[in-house]
């Protein structure tokens, strides 16, 4: 995404031009709430630059929103949360249209002992358990604000995790994890010591990229 | 489809085997309730049906119901109705989630001059002024039950067409039809005038292929 936002913007602004992104979002992810940020001195009107760039982006990359933020704004640094949404279509069969936006879980879940173990997660703790393997945070400590199960439509469960950051893989961890537990391979109880374990082995699988969706980013009322 | 089910079909029953459709979607039309039907004398359960088809055929194709009819059903000539739904995107910016699946109006559409153009449609009539140039039905009289708008979420409006049979592009041409009027090209009082004109070129446009949806085809109660 970066690399055909940086080219269009080059093409826009008759410049060279570099994008900061809020979240390396990994293949398959679909990033509907991403910020991204670059500086330009050309005196260009802000819905100059969403149509311009809407013209000239691929189909896959669209600019809902731009806006003037202050000189020391960083689209990561700045952000004071995030809101992932991740999407199971639980039913037997298949579906075209969720194919590559869904994960889909043919056995019938343990919706009650999944909301079980959802409730361990909130708080502000160390999620090394959760963390991909290749996750180079220095600190793992996180603070998850919420982890809320929803059924949007039948066959379709909706899994919104809002916290202030996020480890590498965390919520498709997270997720998997879940999953484990609504198909009888954890038990809701595990959960926290499977958190104060730190240990990632002992976690749950790690749930596919095409059903987790980044929803929003948030960042302090003045920004 | 055709051809894929009928390869699927060839594997599961270990023969060769013909599939009939109820319905013949243009290239980017989404066939969500397409109904197809073959004949087999292979003692096959119905729910192996559905589940052998499912892991035989490509992830753009699912069976989600498998049943026995009476040996001279015909998905086509024993349907007594159709739901088709259209989908519009109705807002400045485009969406990449519904770049194949909607179709992108940017500019603000008089829904109100759409509802009353759209009371224009229902009833038995000569329907020749929304037929496509390679239509080859042999009449144009059909029935339109119903064509009501709604949007199911913000920027995007629905309309549901039901009627007993459509010609060649009918769905599309109506929609075209409705968005023109949206968009002050016609106005929703010279819809009756246009049908009983019967001349395809004074409707509207004919909408793209990739915001229709075959929703669902009717048989009567008994089969």
């Amino acid at each position: 995404m970066q690399e055909h936002l940086e080219t269009a913007l080059a093409t826009l602004l008759d410049q060279p031009a570099a994008v900061t992104g809020a979240s390396r979002t990994d293949a398959g992810v679909h990033a509907l709430g991403q910020v991204a940020c670059f500086t330009t001195a050309r005196p260009i009107p802000l819905h100059g630059v969403r149509r311009g760039l809407n013209s000239l982006l691929p189909p896959a990359i669209a600019v809902v929103e731009a806006r003037e933020v202050p000189a020391d704004f960083h689209p990561r640094f700045s952000a004071t949360g995030k809101h992932y949404r991740y999407l199971l279509l639980a039913r037997p069969d298949r579906s075209p249209l969720l194919a590559t936006r869904a994960w889909h879980r043919p056995i019938p879940l343990d919706v009650g002992a999944m909301r079980e173990a959802a409730a361990a997660f909130p708080g502000e703790r160390d999620f090394a358990a959760l963390r991909a393997a290749g996750c180079t945070a220095r600190t793992t400590t996180r603070n998850i604000e919420d982890v809320a199960l929803s059924s949007p439509e039948p066959g379709v469960l909706s899994i919104d995790v809002r916290g202030n950051a996020f480890l590498r893989n965390m919520v498709r961890i997270l997720v998997g994890t879940l999953v484990d537990v609504g198909e009888g391979r954890l038990r809701a109880a595990q959960v926290p010591e499977i958190l104060a374990s730190r240990d990632r082995t002992r976690a749950g699988q790690t749930a596919p990229p095409q059903g987790l969706y980044l929803m929003s980013v948030r960042y302090a009322p003045d920004v």
